[in-house]
């Protein structure tokens, strides 16, 4: 089918790549053009400007928005919704915050612009393997997209699904990202002891062994053992670690619902710690013990 | 090839099972003469005895330990050691603390046997699946007993692997678990959120889509899967965990090495919170509250 894709990042351009290669026609915008020709060399129709997709989109019109979370996506929406007619899609897959993305759908309804909200997993592998897809909105709606979700999914009938109204999408991609933080620091937490342990243990074997016939066997764990199988010490990255959100509205969610969160809370605070070259807590700590003990401190840049 | 397994409790009579398909001759003992009569219905031969171990085995006898950690394994290990002959071949594949199996193979080693320390992971699935081994010994005694690694594991050639000297096998099993434990809780806590939340969310749906495409894809996941699709909101049982020692031990190895584990850690105390109905330090800091703030309490019993 037609679809209009907005946002040519890593997400975007790979997705028109996978839906171009299961022959729907896709119309593509994004600010940078060395995208949008890119995507145009891949088979994508390319959009001077977004005000042409009711002129160059049959109705009823779908288009995706796959921009940076916040002021873009919301620029992104509120331009979509004017230049709609009812009856059109508008499809918001990128990492938006649940409560903007109920907001945004009943901003889109009063219009009559049918808003669905995606969470979408897969990262840069999704173009070959698939995205996984939770998807939040009317049933109808939902249902008139299938065949998009279809080719995006890594089987037709599997990794995707409705599962519930409007928001439900981008909650759940929300949680998924949350849980995806605690499992990486798990595995993290453990690599760091057996890496600093008395056996000269090969973190690459065991991420081989374990991906085999073991409890912890998950794709994290196969893209560990790439990591190590490339770099076994990591001796060429910093351990600087970012976040785009979903964690801290997870731990927001958490605290809106007093539901205990302990392992995704310390993963959080384990990135934001990544950050700090040294931190103010850790000198108050060095100050306390200094004033009570009367313990040893280390000058600033001795 | 020949091996005597001593104890058939889930795992080890499971792995008699796996290897008897694989056509090893399998000796077997346990206190539990129904398990017992279980391994020798399924082909293997019954010990009456460990004594009759050096009669009825052939040199260099292979006996593999499979019964719980600690006293048990202890009293097993000192036995077989006087029991067995200089070349023979001792394997706890057991949930042994690596400073017990460093000591043990030091132990047998004076004797001239060949400890060989095995981190067997895999649970009640390992008898279809296969199991993860993690070992730890000499490189020729390992290397001999290839025929019942290979049999043990999911693929002749994956799954299993010599990952350093004595200990080194329980070491980086007891780490395997430690990573468990937290990724386990960080499933939990996220599955807590979303049957929280104000979407009417399926949880076993959920893990459909994550199964199929995203970053968070394991197999713990599809045994969470499984539970929620026998029972969606598990009113059929308590939110009671044990534990079996490595969580502990993984932190300790963390706090001699200085390494900051906080998922871990966290992970572990969670479960020994599930286990108390009405905490002492919930009572402290309820007490405090109406100490200094006169803040209502909940009397016991009301």
């Amino acid at each position: 089918m037609q679809l209009g894709m907005i946002g040519l990042g890593k997400m975007g351009a790979n997705m028109t790549r996978r839906l171009l290669l299961g022959d729907h026609q896709i119309f593509v915008f994004d600010l940078d053009q060395t995208a949008v020709e890119a995507a145009a060399n891949a088979g994508a129709t390319a959009l001077e400007s977004v005000e042409d997709i009711p002129t160059l989109l049959s109705a009823p019109r779908a288009v995706w928005i796959m921009v940076p979370a916040g002021n873009p996506t919301e620029e992104t929406v509120q331009k979509l919704v004017e230049i709609l007619e009812p009856g059109d899609f508008l499809i918001d897959g990128g990492n938006s915050n649940f409560k903007d993305s109920m907001r945004r759908a009943a901003l889109a309804g009063k219009r009559g612009v049918r808003f669905v909200d995606v969470g979408v997993s897969g990262g840069v592998w999704g173009l070959e393997n698939g995205y996984s897809m939770m998807i939040g909105g009317d049933e109808q709606a939902i249902s008139e997209l299938t065949p998009i979700f279809q080719t995006l999914a890594p089987d037709s009938d599997q990794g995707w699904a409705r599962v519930g109204k409007n928001g439900a999408g981008h909650y759940a991609k929300m949680v998924h990202n949350g849980i995806e933080y605690g499992l990486m620091q798990a595995y993290a937490e453990g690599f760091e002891i057996l890496q600093g342990s008395q056996f000269d243990l090969d973190l690459k074997q065991l991420c081989d062994i374990w991906n085999h016939g073991s409890v912890v066997r998950s794709w994290l764990l196969e893209l560990a053992g790439n990591a190590f199988s490339a770099d076994p010490d990591l001796k060429d990255l910093e351990g600087f670690v970012s976040d785009s959100g979903e964690g801290r509205w997870t731990l927001e969610e958490s605290v809106a619902l007093d539901v205990p969160a302990p392992v995704l809370y310390a993963a959080l605070m384990t990135r934001f710690r990544s950050r700090q070259e040294s931190s103010f807590q850790a000198k108050v700590l060095a100050a306390l013990r200094n004033q009570f003990g009367g313990h040893a401190v280390k000058k600033a840049g001795s």
